[in-house]
């Protein structure tokens, strides 16, 4: 039971806040996958009513589209403050990487929900749309750092930007609460090893 | 309809070689998740009666172990390859680089779904177990390099070796036959971004 759970029952409250029953249901659909979990499924591992699930939201696609949002407004926030910023593109790019790490490590469970999305419904398509601008945002930035002389020209900056988020991304696959590292010993490894080379 | 099934349907053969039957379940297995297709779903996808799976196979589970054993034979292969090499530690971390590459772009179904296992069963275990052998060959050869002075002394081998075969893996998130990379270019950019460094 997380904190706020066992804070709401010593409060007297029978139910779960919407925040937690997002955090919780979220923690299922990462095991079962969202087709995998019905609503019983939800009920049962959030040990409340399928009523009381009713109660915060409309059904299984409307926690999903708020989980999304969880994952999208950090990493939309992220590209704001990088397009905003004076610096050089190159400098823009590892910004976008160190942000997208943060946002990843402190929302991990919603971000690695929004990698698995396949665009099998409205809401996951909606998600994998605002997805897309950020890859272009990625993807314009390389070519940009390219074209400065920042990056090396023989880069081809849709398949190196894939590259470079694809590895952030495969945080998700190993990283948990409990692993030891913060988001900026992960973002250091991941532009020693993007940007830098591991090569000594 | 792949070109084997045409050529089995031509030749008058109702049914579907166990390769046909493993490639098209191995797709819709990607597509709805391995347990959310049932073998009614199979059967449909595949236009067979479920009888005639069984022909083949034992059930779902067994069509999955002989799917991964493809993916995992094939980077068991380039790991024996790499363990055998005489090459300095540098050079055989970017051989597994470059030889994953190689395996993935082949067999990228199989491969896909190897990455998509979590271990809900024997089959998923025993997988998961083969991978973590390969997995310890990778960080293995990171500390090596490492010590051999080739790589940043700075880099942590079991989080480098995630990052640089976390960003090998993210090619089955956007790669598909008729994406129009060869093999050697996408690992070409690999080894560029990972190991060389994209700064100029």
């Amino acid at each position: 039971m997380t904190t706020r759970a066992v804070a709401a029952r010593r409060r007297g409250r029978p139910g779960l806040d919407l925040a937690t029953v997002l955090e919780r249901s979220v923690g299922l659909f990462i095991e079962r996958g969202f087709d995998g979990a019905s609503m019983e499924d939800l009920a049962r591992h959030l040990g409340i009513s399928k009523s009381a699930i009713y109660h915060h939201v409309s059904g299984k696609d409307a926690l999903l589209g708020l989980a999304l949002d969880r994952a999208l407004s950090g990493l939309e926030e992220a590209a704001f403050e990088v397009r905003a910023s004076q610096v050089s593109p190159g400098a823009r790019l590892e910004l976008l990487v160190r942000r997208s790490v943060d946002v990843l490590v402190e929302r991990l469970p919603y971000v690695t929900l929004l990698l698995r999305v396949h665009g099998n419904s409205d809401v996951e398509r909606e998600a994998l749309a605002r997805r897309r601008q950020i890859d272009r945002l990625a993807a314009g930035l390389v070519r940009e750092a390219v074209e400065s002389g920042e990056l090396r020209a023989d880069a081809d900056p849709t398949v190196t930007a894939r590259l470079v988020f694809g590895m952030v991304n495969s945080l998700t696959e190993w990283l948990h609460p409990g692993s030891g590292y913060t988001a900026d010993q992960l973002a250091d490894a991941v532009v020693a090893t993007a940007l830098d080379g591991l090569r000594a």
